[in-house]
């Protein structure tokens, strides 16, 4: 096998799930069919996907596998950054509570929120493996011990050190179980950043020892069970090197991550492509560069012929030993064979993922169940539906594209049949003006949390004198809080003991159906399917 | 073949084209999978799709005709309204422009819109063999002669009896040439009606001279050229039946369609979940009646049990002799031999539907571009992009589910790149409020047309005054309305002759990029995928 060819395989690219270049959601970052099939041609390693259903997904795996080829050195690592679930991002597979919905339990009750991490873990697996995925980028193994984080955040198992490793390994053992990789991430800790290395590049000015006792541990964790790969954080930490971002650090991937902790799988950098790297230092050389500090796969390079011209250059002008590569591949090939291969058919993989679905469902709802919190009367109490109508106050990121909240979520319906009608705001809407708002009462809904690329863990501030207007007016009638823990630590003390209000850390329709459901707003005959 | 089961093939049960039970977008409408199974191992004989990818459906298709049992006799009719290509309804797959775009190119050269039109049918009935659909419910046969028709509209071929007669014609030509059934609709004519059938029954007071001088001549065409199916109208015709509608009518569809027209093919309803009928007639009766007056299918009866119920008990209390429905048996058996069956596997259909995109594409665009009109000079002449910002003033029927408006569509980034920031209006915002809208140029972006349930053929008033106050403020930047040619017919003439203008009957990405071409704005990098 040529050079080249060998160096392709320790590329990590980025394609849609869905089969037609025009389905793209991101073309500016996802590869066209044409350039897919040319780097698959030329010895590409891997794919990271994202978009499209699970059915998109298990079509689009066999698909990417047909065309790199059918030998066992052809076959491909297939990844996606499935956190939370299969479902999370390819719909009609699970979608599962953010991870860091389990701490409060396992600070409680640890025993059975280990054993509900290892479920959820092992349904991603599951799922995953029946679809084609055999790599899953997950679990996030960094501590949210900053409730500003605008990039890590709930996607955190833990807050501190021991919820983090505990419950991180946990998934990791379910996940592993299945017959798909893990990944632990963002080494050597991205949870006290409060920049979005999406948009820059954070610093971490801890001491060596802090990282020991804080930041490391649930890597060392991730490591002792057998976790197949770890990924590099685009982090400043002078502590460990005054010069390069971790994932550009010889000192931090392979002094502490190889030598230090001992982690003999892969190495996988994160996304190339951000900003914080790409801008900084080239596409061919931040490559190189990964390359050298200790990287086996390089994901999402800006440029993919650049990423190899400065690799095959660094081989051919003595940059690093042959045997580095050797190294890599090797570390490549052993994950590959630790991984079950999927159903042949992508008919078939829908047929399993179906029969799994009713305790994949279950689990869902536990999980959301456990971590729902609510107060106060029913909204409908004292309340006539007939005489009254209100307004259901919506709060979304974006109501384009917008995966959970389709034309007949729960947050709609069930509110419009008590009489609410629907006002959407987005960032894509006028600013909210009270004097203006419809009359009658509000049901205020609030789907925040922390979202690379926003560079925000929320919208904190502005939603509180919001909800202090109404009350003040005495038009708030309801509030929920979907997704950040921390604004409704902000909110909740603001309202009366008696004003119905509820908190679900999970997003999606069925998070949406059990917190209205808990305020009295029952099931509707038009949304069916998302509750049991 | 019990009677029971006989009866069962009659019926066609709606059904979305995700796998999931929780994907589907109107579960009110859709059967879940647990209803599916148990109503294809008990004989129903079809199924309309909607919603999901053109991978979805692929998958899906097999997999319902899977559950039907493998047999000639267990082979389903699988449908779908896609009149504007299977893209229109399975994304992944060509949207074409709606069809009464080519009726002005009728006009000027009626042998090229039929070529048009031809190859229009071809590349639907193409895209839909290799899915698995094998019943297009298309062409719509309707005269659009009057322009406040909210359901059927551009939807239609023409506003002429001979251009609708002529364009639906080729287009039907070209589809049923690829070995899938196409469907003239809605019978005797719904192009005159201003009501909304879906949400009640509209009335066409005309004469029998006139029905025969204008509604029954694209019909009589679609017959003449072998049309395999005609769809009923949910409409009252007192100069056919002072009584019934046409779906329930014997005048109707056996004295007039089987007797006076001569057509010997599947007598198809129009919905009979539709308010109209199933409002007034209830679900089992209305199914009964259907048959009695003449349908040999029962699209979508309101209640699949009460409608067997109503038809066997029919049968046992001789209210209609055996033949009648041996009749319709037959004539199911001989349409579904006309099909050609599609390829076993869904991984083959979607590389062989890849293979015919770039044609299916040229067709698209060429269909954009010819139907495009515009006017005025460029939106960015004598405008400093880095010196001002603007506003890109979007208006849609609804953000949520909009499948024409993803994050990366030319409409958004487009104006974006060149200083307008995006402002999206729907039925769920605040209302427009020009005071309040932020400062700088407007860039007005009309998504309208007429859409059945919401009982209006655009938005046209209330836009006439905005455009005239945003001129009057100095403020206009330009216009595009995508869609209605009434709604561009309105706002045209209040516009300087410089102002930049265009108009797309098309509402996809690619009607996006093209229109917003032709005012200036060219392509950008973020987007990808929408042009050649």
């Amino acid at each position: 096998m040529s050079l080249r060819r060998q160096l392709a395989q320790l590329l990590v690219l980025r394609a849609s799930g869905f089969a037609s270049d025009s389905q793209r959601r991101y073309p500016r970052w996802e590869a066209s069919n044409a350039e897919l099939r040319r780097w698959l041609a030329e010895g590409l390693g891997g794919v990271i996907l994202l978009g499209g259903s699970a059915a998109d997904l298990a079509l689009r795996c066999r698909q990417l596998q047909h065309w790199a080829g059918p030998s066992a050195e052809q076959r491909l690592l297939l990844c996606a950054d499935v956190e939370e679930g299969v479902g999370q991002r390819f719909e009609g597979a699970s979608w599962l509570v953010p991870p860091l919905a389990l701490d409060p339990l396992w600070r409680r009750d640890p025993e059975r929120a280990e054993a509900l991490a290892r479920a959820y873990g092992a349904c991603t697996g599951r799922e995953a493996q029946l679809l084609g995925l055999n790599w899953v980028l997950a679990p996030v193994c960094d501590v949210n011990n900053n409730p500003a984080n605008p990039v890590i955040n709930v996607r955190a198992w833990g807050e501190t050190a021991a919820a983090a490793a505990a419950l991180a390994t946990a998934f990791l053992e379910g996940l592993q179980q299945q017959g798909v990789l893990g990944c632990a991430k963002h080494f050597p800790g991205h949870g006290d950043s409060s920049g979005d290395s999406h948009l820059e590049l954070p610093l971490l000015p801890h001491s060596r020892e802090r990282l020991e006792a804080v930041e490391f541990v649930p890597f060392r964790a991730a490591i002792a069970a057998g976790v197949a790969s770890v990924m590099t954080a685009h982090l400043q930490l002078p502590a460990l090197d005054p010069q390069r971002p971790a994932t550009l650090s010889a000192a931090v991937l392979s002094q502490l991550l190889r030598q230090d902790l001992g982690f003999q799988g892969l190495v996988v950098t994160d996304a190339l492509v951000m900003e914080a790297i790409a801008g900084h230092y080239g596409a061919g050389e931040a490559a190189a560069l990964a390359f050298e500090a200790g990287a086996d796969l390089i994901l999402m390079p800006a440029d993919v012929a650049a990423a190899l011209d400065a690799l095959e250059q660094g081989f051919q002008q003595g940059r690093w030993p042959q045997e580095r590569l050797e190294q890599s591949l090797e570390r490549r090939q052993r994950a590959l064979r630790r991984c079950t291969p999927p159903p042949a058919e992508a008919a078939g993989a829908l047929e399993q993922l179906a029969q799994a679905e009713a305790p994949h469902r279950a689990l869902a709802q536990e999980l959301l169940e456990l971590s729902l919190q609510r107060q106060g009367r029913s909204v409908l109490q004292g309340r006539s539906v007939l005489q009254e109508s209100g307004v259901n106050l919506i709060r979304i990121d974006s109501s384009l594209g917008c995966g959970f909240l389709p034309l007949a979520a729960p947050a709609l319906l069930r509110p419009q049949a008590a009489g609410f009608q629907a006002l959407v705001l987005d960032d894509r809407s006028q600013p909210l003006n009270l004097e203006t708002l419809p009359p009658g009462p509000v049901l205020l809904q609030l789907f925040v949390r922390g979202n690379p690329f926003r560079g925000s863990a929320g919208a904190g501030g502005a939603w509180a004198s919001v909800v202090q207007s109404l009350l003040e007016a005495g038009r708030l009638a309801g509030l929920v809080v979907y997704g950040s823990p921390y604004l409704w630590a902000e909110l909740q003390p603001l309202l009366p003991q008696t004003l119905p209000a509820a908190y679900s850390p999970g997003q999606m329709p069925a998070a949406q159906a059990l917190a209205l459901q808990s305020l009295g707003l029952g099931s509707d005959p038009h949304e069916g399917g998302f509750t049991d």
